[in-house]
């Protein structure tokens, strides 16, 4: 991956300590022609952003790193709560073949399941995939007899970032991830109460708009 | 979302000069008790990567943008070959079913389908869900019978960014593209070369990456 946004004379400056290291900024100003004065603003930016390393009385060194090091910590710092989609949320006794037309209808991956107002199971296209091969009544057989439950959702919550989201995703081959908020029904025990979604399609929606801006 | 990566006294000059704005130097380096010297370099970094903006003889404004505009331009450097994967091909005379199977067994999203060596069409999930609620003879029909043809394919090529890629997935709501190269057949009609697949998982997949530099 290329440096990017560094303006052609940092560019060159950029080859010459490549090339040459450890150079001296006199150096490097004789072979561009430029004074050293000229020369500072550019090498203070190369040294801050951490491309080039200034080590006193030897000279700059080129670190090897590039601005991919800021955009980590950015998406670290882009909020899921900022970017997320609403699911497509079904009662337990939806039928599979309801379940089927509303994913066709909202076009969505993966269907989120909720009883008495909290999350209860996810279901995914390949779910469907595998009943419809069974040959199975998926006209009265209701979603909770396919759905994924708990504890095999793999959720997460609102103070995470994209970045996390994304790394869920990878690692447990999931489509989506419900956003969801810990709480208790009446007696006592833990729920989760779905507060969004994020999924491939809205990661993916994040970094056209990162690009747009 | 936050702009990241500034030091804290870069912070602390962002915030003397949003409150403040137009101020000169002169007048942030009373407010944080430094020399004018000694802040340059700070004022140089937020001025360079489009933060503040100077004005002569009036004094820093606060530009408005922030790192962001540049992550835009990152993406827009990352190439689709350096982050593509492997796609899953199959030929037009392959069964669904058989489609089917070798989706779960290599856990893709799309199949590609390939004639003579080239790519012909691609089949989603939802092609499969469709069919097989269809109630057809899946293990006797090939995949040819449901698959998207050409001139309806979206597809990138190898000089493209990850950006690209990114909006034509969104824009037209498809969970991969393939990565081709134009080339014609014996009989000198163009045709699409493989050269590997981007999608939604590939996208998120990079993000992983990036934050974990």
């Amino acid at each position: 991956m290329s440096i990017i946004q560094l303006s052609k004379r940092q560019m060159e400056i950029l080859d010459i300590v490549k090339r040459n290291q450890p150079i001296t900024s006199e150096h490097i100003a004789d072979k561009v022609n430029l004074t050293r004065a000229t020369l500072r603003p550019d090498l203070t930016i190369l040294t801050m952003l951490g491309i080039l390393e200034a080590r006193p009385k030897v000279g700059y060194y080129y670190s090897g790193k590039s601005l991919i090091s800021i955009m980590g910590s950015f998406i670290k710092n882009i909020n899921i709560m900022d970017v997320k989609s609403v699911p497509v949320v079904v009662s337990e006794d939806t039928t599979i073949y309801d379940a089927i037309v509303t994913m066709f209808l909202e076009d969505t991956g993966n269907i989120y399941v909720q009883s008495k107002g909290f999350l209860s199971g996810i279901i995914s296209r390949k779910d469907f995939i595998k009943i419809t091969l069974g040959n199975q009544d998926i006209k009265s057989m209701p979603v909770a007899m396919i759905m994924t439950r708990m504890p095999n959702i793999i959720y997460c919550e609102a103070d995470e970032s994209i970045y996390d989201a994304a790394v869920k995703i990878i690692e447990h081959q999931v489509d989506s991830l419900p956003i969801v908020e810990k709480t208790q029904d009446e007696k006592g025990m833990e729920r989760l109460k779905i507060l969004g979604k994020i999924s491939k399609t809205t990661i993916t929606s994040a970094m056209v708009n990162i690009g747009n801006e």
